[in-house]
């Protein structure tokens, strides 16, 4: 066993042989396998892994660092905490999947990471209602339309949103069960929608676990731009699940789970305490901000 | 989203750099990594996990699959069962590690895979003991010795053995506290050591897991062919780790981890009731069988 690699000298030939037999016997393991995708997702993911290894001739005890790693990641996954999503989040390969799955498409909105968030049976809003249910930050009116690639408007769409406080946390994350800043509401038969939410605040992902310290150990910051999150889903249409993030945001070019593209970054627009409201609600002399979001959907299938 | 894959098209060259645009930013976020050990581990891996995304277009569905996969696997590891090294395992990635790190050596005795079942702090027993402490199985006789790579005699080299019972079952697995078919002991001045062991039998690796249920979905055998684990150190010399295997067992060709190498498949001599023991221990009228082991280990550091 050798702990430590320093000036690595080439592998020589017949090592190198020694080494891809391994990965040949694996690879052929999976040859009775009578799911053809999953035999493709296997060999694949075999290769990959095991060229990783040999590329970086990982050590025995950085192999029992990485178990470790994932031995903690999972004793700190529940029904609250998804810390492989996060894993998958800081790597990017949440962002990857996106890439692969929802390619340019017209004008149709770009999608983003998921992230860990989101809850099932969100409680439903009428148009111009409020998402806040209780849940602390400045209050942001949001409007748009939601179309289709060729322009027209799409009704009755679902759209799901959901945010952080402005103390950075989501509701599911304060450990009551409490459901705040996250709500659904659908387009009118014009395409439109308004409601209002909270003005984005940063926040950091969940950081004091293997993550976290993953993050730590490599510098990088566990902090996410300002966003407002969308699931917008119709009939015949691809599934939207994206973010808009706030322009002037000092942190759009360091998101720590790579989601910001600059099509989704918007005009937040600050107004004064004294701004009359669209709706004409009294939001009791406090500022507001207010921004436009208008949605393209692609056809199903793309 | 796309759920399903199915006669694929060559992938735009547009939204391929798209793609790779994800990875070469989640690349530059190691930038700033202070340790450069860990810089390379982490962009190596980052590129292979994402080269793999990319490679069989992993779907959204498939992504969240395996984050389940993941969850699962987590929740079922503990102190007596660690599914992430099964995992590592039954991908060939534990042997491609160990294949990297001991690398030929004159005839320096080939290393395999570990294994989740060592236990630190095994009973030491003399030359010639018994390592079963109650566990069932047939009586087996190993002997042999410890030279270093030019036949010099290695005196004093730890031993670590352990197995399985006639049953397929380590002392780790029955959820009490017992320690058997696991012990230690010191080669003596000549190198020489000798032990009564049990003949190895086949068993399967736990399979009730989510381990297990990815080997039932891809056609595979959870079998382990028959072995008896080893672990020899000594001062100067690199720390081996491996089995040997049962000439003969027809599970040779299909261990379920990959860990089968012809140099460590031995002849277990199969002895008849009344043939004399070496030491002259009456095992009560039962068969028993015998085994030769010379190990030689490579110089530290190789
Ligand atoms: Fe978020
Ligand atoms: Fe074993």
């Amino acid at each position: 066993m050798n702990d430590t690699r320093t000036d690595r000298e080439p592998v020589p030939a017949e090592q190198r042989e020694r080494e891809e037999q391994v990965t040949r016997q694996v690879l052929a393991s999976f040859d009775g396998c009578a799911d053809p995708r999953l035999r493709e997702i296997m060999r694949s993911l075999v290769g990959h892994l095991h060229a990783f290894v040999r590329d970086v001739r990982l050590t025995e005890d950085e192999w029992a660092k990485g178990i470790e790693f994932l031995t903690r990641t999972g004793h700190l996954t529940d029904d609250r905490r998804q810390e492989f999503i996060l894993l998958s989040d800081v790597l990017g390969a949440s962002m990857q999947t996106v890439a692969v799955n929802n390619a340019a498409y017209g004008d149709a909105t770009e999608a983003t990471v998921f992230g860990p968030f989101f809850v099932e049976d969100s409680p439903e809003i009428a148009q111009g209602g409020d998402l806040a249910f209780g849940a602390a930050g400045e209050p942001c009116w949001v409007e748009g339309t939601v179309t289709d690639d060729a322009g027209e408007p799409v009704a009755g769409a679902r759209i799901e949103v959901w945010e952080a406080d402005e103390d950075g946390f989501y509701d599911t994350q304060y450990g009551d069960d409490r459901t705040a800043a996250r709500a659904h509401l659908f387009s009118d038969s014009e395409g439109r929608y308004r409601f209002w939410g909270l003005t984005p605040t940063p926040y950091p992902i969940p950081h004091d676990g293997p993550v976290g310290g993953l993050l730590a150990a490599t510098g990088r910051s566990p902090m996410r731009a300002s966003h407002l999150h969308f699931m917008v889903s119709a009939p015949a249409r691809r599934t939207l699940v994206t973010h808009i993030f706030v322009r002037g945001d000092e942190l759009l070019d360091r998101d720590s789970v790579f989601g910001v593209k600059e099509s989704l970054v918007k005009d937040f627009v600050a107004q004064p305490p004294d701004a009359p409201t669209p709706d004409g609600r009294d939001l009791g002399g406090r500022s507001w901000s207010r921004v436009r979001f208008d949605i393209v959907l692609a056809p199903d299938g793309t």
